[in-house]
């Protein structure tokens, strides 16, 4: 998967290959699939009639222009459409013939700048492009043009899924721009290699071999990344360490930067906050310090000599032990200010996490985020976004969104999703993420009115925004598929496709992982997007069933841990979300509670707030129910509990059994691996069924009802499970 | 490089591929050479008249016997054959041509027992094979016999080793044995997958994933472990926890058991001698206490109703702050014997490690194994071997050898090798460890007279042992190449060939490896395999020269550290060793020192103690010599110094100038890895050079002399180098 960027060296290395391959391919032995190719496999066209047509529509290949971005393109195209076609596609320099496929900027292409495509380039803007079958030089031609190089990578990327997916190319004429202008990949990843809630093993960045090696791997990295239109990575941890910052470190962090350059993937890095202290020798690290606010200059100015495209700062501040601000009495703002004044003359931007809440401030860690940030809106400088999570707790298999999403209109707020599963059972559960996405940016906030969604918060077209963002915390590490699990690379995929354009369907990008990742057959692309797009909601049920959350295992998170309670802070334990009782279960948010409803828009307030209107999927999130409360099923809670326990143990079963199904029709490594995980994912939904159950029922004092399956064990045998030596730290 | 079990299986998945290849191996990305084929790789012979000649000394595979070890036998010289021979071998039942490769054992071919083999087959013991050129039912054949079914599989490897490295086959009649029983990796892998002293990663042991999904590189460990005959693989750290005896953890250790066993390769583990404390609930872990004792033959009990195979316990007890039966005023041979007795019924050994040292007895560290260890002799049960590192300090990149071989002709000693390069500049340090290998099994202990090598201690001809073994403590990980560096996993390479025959030269393993890794092509053969062997010495002269030892950095040992004093023990100290002062430098180790020399027997006591007759390589050892001192170069010690780290630094820049000499030649990922990795190895000769020098000099008082390359900083700035977040924890 590996491109050398000079093609010379290219050249070089194909011509060896050729000798190899000449000698040696009708007999080597053949390599398993192991998932490192990803979705970009360019296996043949299956089917020969199409095919075909693809040949007739491509017989060569002419890309103008010379820069490194430019010259991935081409090499890009030139594989792909090698092996999606069957054969070697000519790069030719005129357009002498039918079936060009031309790419290029205006600045790069004369061709391109001989086309009439000003209003089309006017639509794609910075960094979309222009895909159209048209006449060049009176030739039948396809044409990919941009207005900058990066676009036309993206438009060959694009162009190429078509084909990996079957779509007819004929009549071409589109316009694609990313909705969202940073689309960044939060790393988690730690100076020694270990990956805070990292479960494919551990970082991709050797940093003792860098900068003087450079893995192959960090191309293949930026290559996927750009396939999507990812254009950011924050390559360190949220909880940052300041040596990253000194020099040794940030030739370490340039040597990936050039690197991933080529690809359009900026690097940004984490910022502690206390690094004026730790690594500056000040005695302060208060952002209204003029020393401090000096010594951030001379960082930014010495990143910005190393990287001039460098991306920016991210940060995590006066939450969960890191330093801060607020360790000065100085606001969130005051301390992204400071960042935002010294990255500003470089054109990099600061993302400020909004994850804050104090073990001192006794209300609701619901309620914390909104109650510092809102009253800091327009007070960030204009290099500033407010990076908030999807929800107000954290990365649950089900959250309401978080209500700052609509609250900050004079801030730009980007959205923290998180890829990796840390409360989805790691990478050995199948749960397609791509209808988590799609709930929150589907929600409606009300913050203008009826279609307030959030995707419209983070688009900019709600507030007009001057940045936008999303941030996806990575789930990729060494392991050779870089998700852990092949089905995990689908929620990497989503993630950018969603960053790309909030608006795709769950359903239309799982369709398109699936036949760029598997096959075209619609026999097989059906079942494996149906057993993805269910999966999701089988971990709400098997995990955290009617609004239920936070009930994992301490510290790991890995498993059923209900009964989790005491340690140094309340809301770090699963007692402060169920709050089950012998009168019922639940956490009331409303105005008899905690009243977080509140700091929604009234009518999303309001449904909330209401039992009859807020709906199965938060009951539990913002009421205190009682055990024998009626729902809507006609059940009584108690029962649904149990209902939606079981259903989500048979949910698995039913993935199961669509995989059995495609027993000899995948290729064999990735089909075992898949059906091992399926495996080990239905054991572990009827761990967390049987604990919950049995655990619940302490309070509920109900039967389990004829029909259940009953639990395996009793009670103290599931609270006696300690798993050790998790990974992801 | 992956082989199914099943052959059923195989063929299904041969199908597939196959109609894969048919459509998309014209045309399919190639992939680069990336270095997890090892020495695998099969490709086609390239001299074609000597291909045409294999092809038709080998028409068709005949392996009769349908054990797991022998289908992976035949399916390794189907693979090897239609790589090495550029067409798929047919598999034929019945010997009705001319040109069969027959493979079996007695019991499992009649084919084999129908041939006079009897001699031969006696030489070849329980692991040994016989390869031989012969008619088989009055058709030309080669036959690979063995007396058990692993025999076969090595017969096996060693017949595809010889057509890798183009060998003549036409005459073959050999029988090969290995000379030691007990062929074992040592892995210091710890339960979260971090590796003491690994710089390839992380452990190849995805502990969390374990048992339910089995990854398929295990089976390509095993299978590259059983190319070299290594027959066992101690899975945890010697730095053991009691964790890993645990019943959800032996589940682990059995299913790579599981995947190990078809090669041959048999699973140890290591035991916390506390365990019987830490999870068995007892009060103590005295080992003459008889609930410990009854603890650990129901701990044993347990391991092998999992694994009928194992293999065994290592353990490091009473040293570096590990627990041991000295915690009860036992002996070290009290508490082997306790697990001995324990793992007899069952088959199974211990090995019970002599590297140990106490901060407590003031004497020289070098003596406290001899010490401890020689008045056990005779005491051991007849299943415990002693494992002895090579040197009595801890891997130096040249130590004289460990004064307990020879020592305790009562007691099985085995071998204890470091493959991994932890006092060897980690895996960018380019150093063929065969040539210190072989030095210490080539060293001479004179326990009965001339002659009595440490080779003829450890394979048990001089003292009649029962056990033999030679263990290495391993050197692979996740990296994708497995060694952390392509040539790294020469060491891998040469520490197998040496366990199965210590006889075995550095040259010709060096020679092996670069036809099978690489090419047989002599212009490269030639440079690379002198390169190789020219390696280790440069390390030796760049760190530590003329009997220099443990003056690397503090903890990690990454990079000079001369000047490390204080800390917890003197012995974990620099100064401890070099003892430099303005008179001279060295460590006495004469009867007017510490005495060490007395270990040895006398004639090699007299050797060192004497000036004279010491020799360069060990002077600074056992001596401590004036700056003045006149070598036998001429020069004066001081000079001496300076001359071999200039030396070590020149010979790295000739390795450079080897390697450069071979662009083109090379495929292009690994060669610009080797190249990568030897522009680090420069820039850190000439930092081990100018750090040593400068800081020697503040004792010598003496000017560097004219014509030597300068160094490029002062000390101070070599003193504040602080490395961090290096690997191997």
């Amino acid at each position: 998967m590996k491109i050398p960027s000079p093609p010379t060296q290219w050249l070089r290395r194909s011509a060896l290959l050729a000798l190899t391959l000449a000698t040696a391919l009708p007999t080597a032995p053949a390599r398993a699939e192991d998932g490192y190719e990803l979705w970009l496999r360019y296996r043949p066209v299956s089917d020969a009639a199409l095919r075909n047509t693809y040949r007739s529509a491509v017989t060569g290949l002419l890309v103008e222009g010379s820069s490194p971005t430019l010259r991935a393109t081409a090499d890009e195209l030139s594989r792909g459409l090698t092996g999606l076609l069957g054969a070697a596609v000519p790069v030719v320099s005129e357009p002498v013939r039918d079936g060009l496929l031309v790419a290029g900027t205006r600045a790069s292409s004369p061709l391109v700048a001989s086309l009439d495509l000003t209003a089309e380039l006017g639509r794609a803007g910075e960094e979309g492009f222009v895909l159209r079958a048209m006449p060049v030089r009176g030739r039948r031609a396809i044409v990919i043009a941009a207005n900058r190089d990066v676009g036309v990578l993206y438009g060959a990327f694009h162009f190429l899924r078509l084909l990996q997916t079957q779509q007819p190319i004929a009549a071409l004429s589109l316009v694609n721009a990313p909705r969202l202008r940073h689309r960044v990949l939060n790393h988690w990843d730690n100076l020694d290699r270990t990956v805070e809630r990292g479960y494919a093993g551990f970082s991709l960045w050797d940093w003792h071999k860098l900068p003087d090696y450079v893995d192959p791997r960090y191309t293949d990295y930026a290559r996927a990344n750009a396939s999507l239109g990812i254009n950011g990575s924050v390559i360190t941890s949220v909880n940052a360490n300041a040596t990253s910052l000194t020099p040794e470190w940030l030739a370490k962090a340039a040597a990936l930067a050039d690197v991933f350059r080529p690809w359009g993937v900026r690097v940004y890095l984490t910022a502690r906050f206390s690094a004026p202290k730790e690594i500056g020798g000040l005695p302060t690290a208060d952002p209204l310090d003029p020393q401090v606010a000096a010594w951030w200059r001379r960082k930014a100015d010495e990143i910005y000599a190393l990287i001039p495209d460098f991306g920016g700062l991210l940060v995590k501040a006066n939450s969960e032990g890191q330093p801060g601000p607020q360790d000065y009495k100085r606001s969130h703002a005051d301390g992204a200010n400071v960042l935002a004044d010294a990255l500003a003359p470089h054109g990099g931007i600061v993302m400020w996490r909004a994850f804050v809440y104090s073990s001192e401030v006794p209300d609701d860690r619901h309620k914390q985020a909104y109650n510092e940030f809102k009253p800091l809106d327009g007070v960030f400088r204009d290099n500033v976004l407010v990076q908030v999570k999807n929800g107000a707790i954290d990365f649950q298999p089900r959250e309401p969104f978080h209500p700052l999403f609509g609250a900050m209109p004079r801030t730009p707020l980007m959205m923290e999703f998180q890829i990796t599963q840390e409360y989805l059972g790691f990478a050995t559960h199948l749960v397609y993420l791509a209808p988590l996405f799609e709930e929150a940016l589907g929600a409606d906030t009300h913050a203008k009115g009826e279609g307030s969604t959030v995707a419209k918060v983070i688009d900019g077209s709600l507030h007009g925004y001057a940045h936008t963002g999303m941030a996806g915390v990575a789930n990729v590490g060494t392991d050779r598929n870089w998700c852990g699990a092949v089905f995990a690379c689908a929620n990497w995929y989503a993630f950018g496709r969603l960053a790309w354009e909030p608006g795709l369907g769950s359903g239309a990008i799982a369709e398109e992982w699936v036949r760029q990742t598997f096959a075209n057959d619609a026999s097989l692309v059906l079942p494996v997007k149906q057993m993805m797009l269910g999966s999701r909601q089988a971990a709400v049920d098997y995990m955290t069933p009617l609004g239920l959350h936070h009930l994992m295992a301490r510290g790991h998170h890995y498993g059923p841990g209900p009964w989790v309670a005491g340690g140094p802070r309340a809301d770090w334990t699963s007692l402060y979300y169920h709050r089950a009782a012998a009168g019922g279960i639940g956490f009331d948010r409303t105005a008899s509670g905690s009243n977080a409803v509140a700091q929604y828009f009234p009518p999303v307030a309001e449904r909330f707030a209401n039992l009859a209107t807020v709906g199965d999927d938060y009951l539990l999130w913002f009421h205190h129910v009682a055990w024998d409360h009626r729902m809507t099923s006609g059940r009584t809670l108690w029962e649904e509990l149990l209902y939606r326990y079981q259903a989500g143990v048979d949910a698995v079963r039913r993935m199961q059994a669509t995989w059995r199904a495609l027993a000899g029709r995948l290729d064999g490594e990735r089909y075992e691996e898949v059906q091992a995980f399926l495996k080990i994912q239905e054991q572990e939904a009827r761990w967390w069924r049987d604990a919950s159950v049995l655990y619940f029922q302490t309070f509920s004092k109900r039967p389990i009802p004829a029909g259940y399956e009953p639990p395996a064990h009793d009670l103290e045998y599931y609270m006696e499970i300690n798993k050790r030596y998790v990974p992801g730290i």
